[in-house]
């Protein structure tokens, strides 16, 4: 049987527009990939009426309805009471979520006051999820042929309760287990991927084939349904090993988190050290490289060159070469990666150099003109870059700083620039 | 008359949770500006039974529905179709409409589908919203006792559209004009801000005061309606000014985009530059001083200094200073900023210092354990920092590159430390 989801958040600050629903993305996400499909998102407030008319629209429409928010202390929290008036159930103390909830105060140390004790009150016979991240535990339970799930508003909560607590109970309805890859590419378009692809993805079934785009990257997740996790990932291996076949050198990585954290991998398995010097990236390079937990044991600095003095003074880039060029140019990319390479004394040095708008510079290079480098022992090498018709400051360097992680990566794996 | 918004996303992309729907946040922080309530949050996919059951819904309910995606050149995108149809309206070719659509494609010289000119047809009758960001129009109408607003999905055409399009069009629903005025605030958490403001909040009703909370900052916004701007205005300063007399120097600007704009203009303003030093931000101080347009004006740059060996070589701290307090001290952020100030040859520079974790460091300082200090021409000043309880890296890191910008709008402005 295929199942129908609704996803009901219930939240006044949603309404508000004070936060996004980003619950309902991570859920529908999580919930695509079980094979579930999810026909509607529904917000309302913290209103009794309005609640109570969304929950009888779902319960008609959807077998599968999931509800974010609405199930904290306060007395605008009414999330469990509309769901269990609507399916007939009476709210029930539970003592073990009580224990929970005050273990969970001493723990983080806050004064507990007993409105708290609410959170205990669950419909009667549910299945109760337990919340390891928070105080409000979820519950789930099947009455007139619906299954109901209600998970914890804040996001911090959501994404983990969903993915230890919903989404076994979820997986337990349909027979089998469902498991999937996510295949990282750079430097290839969307629609040129998904134009490779798309005879492939319509044709198959088991596994399926879902292309994502972000911020100049590319991803395609893989999934397969089986009895068994061995007979999934049996199902899965051929589809990943004709995708990296096919995009060859593009795929950067499988299920690995980022083009950064693959760079700082490298780097400590080599027992390389990395440093960059950066002109347009303002910062971003080695902002990114050290949003990663750890990446000191690669990473040794920085040097944000955002003036020709600072290239000049720090990164010793001849004055000669910044007057003959400019400063967006492919010899000061080379020269600001060298100079990098030697002041910070590090074993691979990124550079980036250009024009992040939004007006051209006073050598009238266009908005999105760009060259990355990078440094080692081997040499230079520097990539141009032309990033666009309608660039946007902001995306214009996320770019620019992936394409100088670009070079990192291909060096460390041995790859043609 | 209280109008009543229900806001309708139509789009499958945002039912597989490949984006989430900041639309909908979007317009419902400008509809609740001006004063209209917004109670529902409605998604569907591109499917036209239940785009059509959604509309038939939202009629019912609402007395402005606001529609988002579905106006693109491809089959899929139907909501022009299925509003006409609720409303017994016609969709009529509109000639300048396509017009503008040939003129968009000419100029950022992409080749023009025919399917394209199917953006042209328009309900008759209608208000077209012409799209100054994207090829599809928009378009309003009134029809039985109903204003329908249809906006494009993509949210960098939908955030202007909905600027300077349906926000006038919906500002002639009313009379007279809303106008509203942003108080920034650094170093006061959001609850001690609601705690100082919540009697006087509940009592006003004409100014209104609404407080946000993001990444450690606060705001609130201050919002009037009356007959002209000018008697808003006069609404609105009165409270304007209460709030700045209550919070005192925490407030940081009125109408200003961020902590980092204030500094950048500060410093333009009094011809003084800036700079950087950065170990546990890593490049966040300097990429968010660079997210601004025209920020070398006054920033000349910056060093991340991840390693102790950056810190003496590039930054000379004394290696003594290092042995003695360890990297995360009040000393060595103090020699950091002084050392940049010199390496930079700047007027102001920044430094930090701390350990953003996930692990305590080697002498076992906390996780949120930072110092941000300033050098200017009157001397050094460190700011300790202990950032909490429940931390995590990123908050962190944005936290502390927050304390370094509140340390240099406080000594652009002669205020105490």
């Amino acid at each position: 049987m295929s199942h129908t989801v609704e996803i009901l958040s219930v939240g006044t600050e949603l309404l508000l527009g004070n936060i996004a629903n980003t619950d309902a993305q991570m859920l529908s996400q999580g919930l695509s990939e079980l094979g579930l499909n999810v026909f509607w998102h529904t917000v309302v407030g913290d209103n009794l009426q309005r609640a109570e008319e969304a929950v009888a629209l779902a319960k008609q429409r959807a077998d599968i309805i999931i509800t974010t928010g609405g199930l904290g202390p306060t007395c605008d929290d009414l999330t469990k009471n509309v769901l269990a008036e609507a399916f007939g159930k009476k709210l029930i103390f539970d003592e073990e979520s009580a224990r929970r909830i005050r273990s969970y105060f001493q723990r983080t140390g806050r004064p507990m006051t007993d409105n708290n004790l609410q959170q205990a009150m669950l419909p009667e016979g549910c299945t109760i999820l337990p919340n390891d991240w928070g105080t409000a535990p979820g519950c789930a339970f099947e009455a007139d042929g619906v299954h109901v799930i209600m998970l914890p508003g804040p996001p911090s909560e959501c994404r983990p309760m969903f993915q230890y607590r919903a989404r076994p109970y979820l997986l337990s309805l349909s027979e089998g287990v469902i498991a999937s890859h996510t295949i990282k590419l750079f430097g290839i378009g969307e629609s040129a991927m998904e134009a490779r692809l798309r005879d492939q993805m319509n044709a198959m079934s088991n596994p399926t084939l879902a292309p994502y785009a972000k911020e100049g990257e590319c991803e395609l997740r893989v999934t397969a349904k089986a009895a068994t996790d061995a007979e999934a990932q049996a199902l899965l291996r051929p589809t990943v090993d004709q995708v990296k076949a096919l995009f060859g050198d593009k795929v950067y990585g499988v299920d690995v988190p980022s083009l950064e954290h693959v760079i700082i991998q490298g780097c400590k398995e080599k027992g390389l050290t990395l440093g960059c010097a950066e002109s347009c990236t303002g910062g971003l390079i080695a902002k990114r490289l050290t949003d990663i937990p750890g990446a000191s044991a690669a990473f040794k600095g920085g040097i944000v060159s955002y003036t020709n003095e600072i290239k000049t003074d720090i990164l010793h880039v001849p004055g000669h070469i910044l007057e003959q060029f400019g400063a967006v140019s492919r010899e000061v990319a080379a020269a600001m990666a060298e100079g990098a390479r030697q002041a910070l004394n590090c074993d691979v040095a990124l550079s980036s150099t250009g024009v992040a708008g939004p007006d051209r510079d006073d050598r009238d290079n266009e908005v999105g003109t760009m060259f990355v480098a990078i440094a080692t022992q081997d040499g230079v090498h520097v990539r141009p870059l032309r990033l666009g018709a309608r660039p946007m400051r902001e995306r214009l360097r996320t770019q620019t700083a992936s394409h100088a992680f670009d070079l990192a990566r291909r060096y460390l794996s041995g790859l043609e620039y």
